[in-house]
């Protein structure tokens, strides 16, 4: 199996196609995926526990009598973490207090805001946290306790009082690093269900289960299908497509670490996104060079052989300002500027997700540790929505406090406006509420 | 048609359930509605503007040959502004200019923000707007200029450049006093499409539409289940469920000003709720005595009559404290607190799109004048989302600028962790930052 690299150049006929072909991404539906996980959420609703239980029994090849056995005590959260090597633990715990920093921050940005007019009306806007959310963990393979501290943290910097962590455990088979994340965050709760089961049990709740106000976090066919329908009973995170990077490099950084950087997108699955955009033909040659040097060294190289030969390419640009300008079009989930003065490119960029900074700035740090929020808008999604973050777990309400003078003046242009639109009741309650009220109209 | 007044008793045995059931709302979903707007949708996509020319001609019942003919220039809108009676343009004027005023506030509350650590690594947070939205108004006997006004300016004072209004004009009737809103709104550009066809054009773009970035607005339920289809190629607002009114009142406002904020809410449409809660059981015969007395001066006392009969309520309750423990069940779109002291109780409501305060602020006048939104998450869904603002314009990127010294400690953090989760390339590309780098692990 041997790599495929695409090499690009903006200045052939049929660049712009060539770019759309490789960026069009649309998740497939599948119609026996639909039709199974609407039966599973129709029966987990009619049926609740009951229905919970056979399907995880089924599924996960578990043989619980009750959903009990489902439930994941608190000691042995702490015992889990407990339990793992000291510079595990260690790790782990200052990449969530520096999450934990950063999410404090977006806080604080919002802290909504109330006005007096000079009539005594007060408006304003209220911000208060959600009261319950759930958190889909994935079991099996990729288990990752990252996930699980960059979903949770925000939920509990924003103030939600009750997190339900779900983690399907296939055979049983639970994964100590997952569940010392789940200490670490301070989950409230974790459940070893999964699947569409799953989101049925926190979007409707069951006996043992209490329904949530919102489901975030990443899951399979089966599960992104479920959130989606429970959409609106319940909030939903974004439905995440594959993983993308996008590097733009000036051709002054270590052609080693760009082709890593690339890598470490292109291992993620098979679907992932890697593309480099350079004004340097010779740089990209020793990029490409490098790819070949070090993709023997790769464990996860296969996955890595099968994305960048199918979605990954090195592009050839004008200069840099054509970079920024293709990287507006691309609004990656992920965008390094691995250049000297990045921030003089940075200032040009419209759409993505994340932007890093400077050769230093591997994407990697990012996905663990600096502190934002790894959970990010894919496949173009960055030119109208944002990472995951304290805000997704917030809501805002409306505060209006109108005067008896502001009623007066208020009253009359409702009213009009109300009349303009045959709404005759809107335009008499307004009328009402002015002194010596009762003007007739129409 | 007489109307039937539902009343209900919060000691009631069955009180939960009978209060679930009235609140019971789930939009059906039309298959013969999906299946026809998923072929539109793919039309629009293959064929552009040629299949929107053709559905607007078929369904609006127009005789265009090109789409030139859809386009109102400013000139026109304009005209429209300037031919409105003084009364109505200046209220519309007014209460523009309010709006704006208050959603200014929302826009300086959310200003992104950077620190810098120690050891010089940069973390922030950039909030940009959109770069083009499309607003859907609908066309026909429901128009609301309000509604232009609620949609677009939001939209401009995030700074969005390009605003492009779609509004059907069914029989090539337009409506002057939209096309005024739009014109006052500071909308880019009017486009006279409707249906499914013009959220499919908005969303992939045609020949002489360019595709947006979101789409919001409300619509039949042909534009909803487009809207639904083309989410993720865009954003979208959310779907509108059934407007709806909670009033809690202590017993002190004159009950035909309650009894006409519920009518307010019942003459929308056939659907929408309207429920009082009260301590005072005389207070509530006051209120029905009321609704009898004032319902024959209603001009839409059918669909009042309607609505209010179905879904409507007078609910007695055991005290405002009460009242406020079912509203935060009920999570309202539009909760009145018509009471003396109104902020003792609001301070209690967590769940609530608007909150207006006192017997003063009727939910008519925050419906078109008093600056706040009226697009508000209907449904109980104001458990997690939130009016319709200048956020729902603008999206944030994650700014990550790690210095030299920070990547030494980061990069053995993320290394930690990328091990554990099995993802050796994000190790690497973290350790290849590191001094003296080249560290080997398996």
């Amino acid at each position: 199996m041997s790599i495929r690299i695409r090499t690009l150049d903006s200045t052939q006929d049929g660049f712009q196609q060539q770019l759309h072909a490789l960026l069009a991404f649309e998740a497939e539906t599948d119609d026996a995926i639909e039709s199974s996980v609407a039966a599973i959420l129709r029966d987990v609703k009619a049926r609740g526990d009951a229905a919970v239980l056979e399907y995880t029994n089924r599924f996960d090849r578990v043989g619980a009598t009750g959903m009990a056995a489902f439930e994941v005590p608190q000691e042995e959260l702490q015992a889990a973490l407990d339990g793992l090597p000291q510079a595990q633990r260690g790790a782990l715990q200052t990449a969530a207090e520096r999450i934990r920093v950063f999410h404090e921050r977006q806080k604080h940005e919002l802290n909504g805001f109330t006005y007096t007019e000079p009539d005594g009306t007060v408006l304003g806007q209220r911000v208060t946290p959600l009261d319950r959310v759930g958190i889909y963990v994935p079991g099996g393979k990729a288990t990752y306790p990252s996930s699980v501290l960059m979903n949770a943290i925000p939920a509990k910097v924003a103030g939600v009082k009750d997190i339900v962590m779900v983690v399907p455990t296939p055979d049983g088979v639970k994964n100590r690093i997952v569940l010392a994340a789940a200490a670490i965050a301070g989950v409230t709760r974790v459940i070893t269900i999964g699947g569409a089961q799953a989101v049925g049990a926190l979007a409707y709740g069951t006996e043992t289960i209490p329904a949530v106000d919102k489901i975030v976090g990443p899951g399979n066919a089966y599960v992104a299908a479920a959130k989606r329908r429970v959409f609106g009973t319940v909030g939903i995170d974004m439905i995440a497509g594959p993983s993308e990077i996008l590097v733009l490099c000036d051709g002054t950084t270590d052609p080693d670490w760009v082709a890593m950087d690339l890598f470490s997108q292109a291992e993620h699955d098979e679907l992932a996104q890697a593309i480099l955009l350079c004004p340097d033909a010779d740089y990209i040659a020793q990029v490409e060079a490098s790819i070949h040097k070090l993709l023997p060294t790769m464990t996860r190289r296969e996955t890595i052989v099968t994305s960048f030969s199918d979605r990954g390419a090195l592009i050839k640009v004008r200069d840099m300002a054509e970079a920024c300008a293709i990287a507006n079009d691309i609004a990656a989930e992920h965008l390094e500027i691995s250049a000297e003065n990045p921030r003089q490119w940075a200032d040009r960029i419209r759409h993505a997700g994340a932007i890093f900074l400077g050769r230093f700035s591997s994407e990697s740090l990012g996905d663990y540790c600096c502190g934002p929020n790894h959970v990010l808008p894919t496949s173009r999604t960055a030119r109208f929505s944002s990472p995951l973050g304290v805000y997704d777990f917030q809501k805002r309400s409306s505060i209006i406090e109108v005067s008896e003078a502001g009623a007066q003046t208020l009253g009359k242009i409702a009213a009009e406006i109300a009349y303009g639109e045959g709404l005759q009741a809107h335009a008499r309650s307004a009328e009402l509420r002015l002194r010596g009220a009762g003007i007739e109209r129409p």
